[in-house]
């Protein structure tokens, strides 16, 4: 029985066990939760094959969707260039010391399964796989990969424990002639979108995932693996976004989902990608509607393709106004974007930075910003304080601001202002002026 | 003659040389841009006392406001605590160096003087500064500074070239008032404000600035310095945003900007502060109607305040966020704000993260974005032929991504997907294709 299911049939009577976690976590009445689970408006990314109660314990359950607080997801992995698996496990290790909730493994160097089974072994938040990665990169050449081939990949991890798999589905012939008549200067930018492309046009055939997706739907339902439909179509600039391309493959995805949640399976839906900042809003709204509000999963989006060295910045700022718009799930871009794999001090940052896009998100998503306001006041409370010790005990990074506090120490506030600080100068003021008080 | 009223009077014969030089920079015909200048939505920041023909010749004129690009402003300076001139110089030709277009200086440690006409030497871009800082700090007690002393120190600044300053005009008995009845946490968090709330209270008078603030205007018209009026209430905590008391000052400051402009005085307004993502849009829109659409200024604003440490980031989304809705001009935030003084290398890393969220704006900004997205459209070239020179060029950042690129070499495209590079995949693909490419 999947969790969506299980939901389904125990509306007003919630006793699973994971559905009562998220409603703790997330301060929402089990039966409310249900309902949006029902709906596939929320999934909880939980493969039974992993051990679900002790991951309870050790609070590695996330929900991802409406009225649940933004979550982020750290890609890691290694590539054909290097192939470090313990670098990759300190990668795992510090983007859930710096506040990951899920980890996606995108191995395509050496062999992949290390990375996977490690990171499911150490780690209790939701693990992601992109399966045909390791289905294309086994035998030869990609385009002579079989079908059988990508669903195997698909059960193994399933069977591995994998609680999400991003599938690109949504790559057909419809939306690949789509892109052939579009005039998009960077085609296919996704890892995924281009392998299931070059096999398309190689063999003359219809993308497998695609066309037998109700076999993907019956491997998924057997250990309720959550299905992330990857965006293989998303933009690569700025010029290439919210196209006819992209277009028709949303529309795909969206009854990709209609289907998947009739099996039961839980689904998330994958977006662009590179976007100018004025059109995240409907492009964020549009997706939405065209998949039955189905948790959106973004990359970015990256509002400008000049920051390179910085697209961790970048796709923060695009990830916040998605957020904004309705994007649940964001997956953090590293420094290294576009230009190297990551090193462990780039996941950090990007980890960092991601968290603090969700947290603007955060203070005003509906359901959800109560908490986050709450936090933001204490903050201001602290401050207003001048307590040093609770500043840093709220904030995302307390190490990054007290190694700034310690490095350059001043005997009154802090040393950006000394003895000015606004703050103390107004206290005082008012303090001695009654007429104020009053 | 200030640059306002040269405007007016040569609308459809322009041939002052500033507005020519600008004309030419930001792409838009002479007399348009005039037309900006004499309704005060475009100002020029360009004190007589400036030797202007040189800072034509050297690339240092800058526009700010409608229809020319987004720009950006470095603030650098002593404090009380940490007094090195030299840093202090270094970090503006840093600023300069990543593409900071102007640089105040808000030094209130040591001798202030010796900063300002540093810069002002060496510096051919636009220089600011706040000269209520060096009128409280030149005696004793801040509440023991005379008007004179404050009228004192803006003509100080002026005859010395400075180009624009920060007066806090809009701190006035009535916004005073609104501040007592309101029920923030952190009262006011402007230094300034800080300093001429403390005075008004312990001499139990109004701001002489706002009082005698035709006088402010004979100064400035004398050497066509522009005003940045400040905005001593601007909340410094999510909660405080959008009430009262802000509302009010804007009010005054909107007929502050009103006054200006009859006398020929380039007003820029300056806004928020800490603000919760949304509410910027209806906070720029309505600072816009209420200052007669003078160009925008803002500080942030910081959508979050647990962010500390990376408030460059913070500051960067808030501020992409605004200048979508119409802010003009970015003060950048360090990443040691709220903390310490800045070091020179956060200058550098908010210089760049500021400089990104500029490029965001401008690429849908009115009448700029073209300039804008063209770049950007370079940038997709570059990467689609894999042409990793060209897209350093292309880069804010030139050096930190040929770091990253360097750090970890590939033998085909970079190092993060080697010979699985999803652009080349496809390129491949398609040219085999043969159908694809009819």
């Amino acid at each position: 029985m999947t969790l969506i299911t299980e939901a389904k049939a125990t509306l007003s009577n919630v006793n699973d066990p994971v559905i009562l976690e998220v409603a703790r976590m997330e301060s929402i009445e089990p039966d409310n939760l249900a309902r949006l689970i029902a709906r596939g408006r929320v999934v909880i990314p939980a493969n039974v094959n992993r051990d679900i109660t002790a991951r309870i314990e050790e609070g590695g359950i996330r929900a991802v969707g409406e009225r649940v607080s933004t979550k982020i997801n750290a890609n890691i992995g290694t590539s054909r260039d290097y192939i470090d698996h313990d670098e990759e496990f300190l990668k795992a290790e510090t983007a859930v010391k710096y506040g990951a909730d899920a980890v996606m493994d995108l191995s395509t160097g050496g062999d992949p399964g290390v990375v996977r089974r490690n990171i499911l072994k150490k780690l209790v938040i939701p693990i992601g796989t992109v399966p045909i990665y390791d289905a294309c990169l086994r035998g030869g050449a990609v385009v002579d990969t079989s079908s059988d081939d990508m669903f195997n990949a698909v059960r193994e991890h399933a069977e591995d424990g994998v609680d999400f798999v991003t599938i690109h589905a949504g790559v057909n012939l419809n939306t690949l002639e789509r892109l052939k008549r579009s005039d998009r200067i960077l085609n296919v930018v996704s890892r995924g979108g281009a392998f299931t492309i070059a096999w398309m046009l190689h063999n003359e055939a219809e993308n497998p995932f695609y066309e037998e997706f109700d076999y993907l739907l019956e491997i998924a339902s057997a250990c309720d693996l959550t299905i992330s439909l990857g965006d293989g179509m998303r933009s690569g600039c700025l010029h290439d976004a919210s196209d006819r391309a992209k277009a028709s493959e949303d529309i795909a995805l969206g009854e990709l989902v209609q289907r998947s949640r009739s099996y039961g399976v839980q689904t998330i839906v994958e977006g662009p990608g590179h976007v100018p900042i004025d059109e995240i809003a409907f492009n964020v709204k549009s997706m939405k509607h065209l998949t039955d509000f189905a948790p959106l999963y973004l990359l970015g989006p990256l509002v400008t393709d000049l920051g390179g060295g910085y697209d961790h910045i970048t796709a923060a700022i695009g990830g916040a106004v998605a957020g904004v718009h309705g994007a649940d799930f964001l997956c953090m871009t590293t420094p290294s974007e576009h230009f190297a794999l990551p090193t462990v001090e780039d996941i950090r940052e990007a980890t960092v930075v991601t968290r603090i896009a969700a947290q603007i998100i955060d203070t005003v998503k509906s359901g959800v910003c109560e908490n986050a306001i709450a936090r933001e006041y204490q903050m201001a409370r602290a401050r207003k304080d001048l307590d040093w010790e609770k500043q840093f005990e709220l904030l995302i990074d307390p190490e990054r601001a007290r190694e700034m506090y310690e490095r350059r120490p001043s005997s009154e506030a802090c040393s950006m202002c000394g003895d000015l600080c606004a703050i103390k100068m107004v206290r005082d003021a008012l303090g001695k002026n009654k007429k104020f008080r009053s």
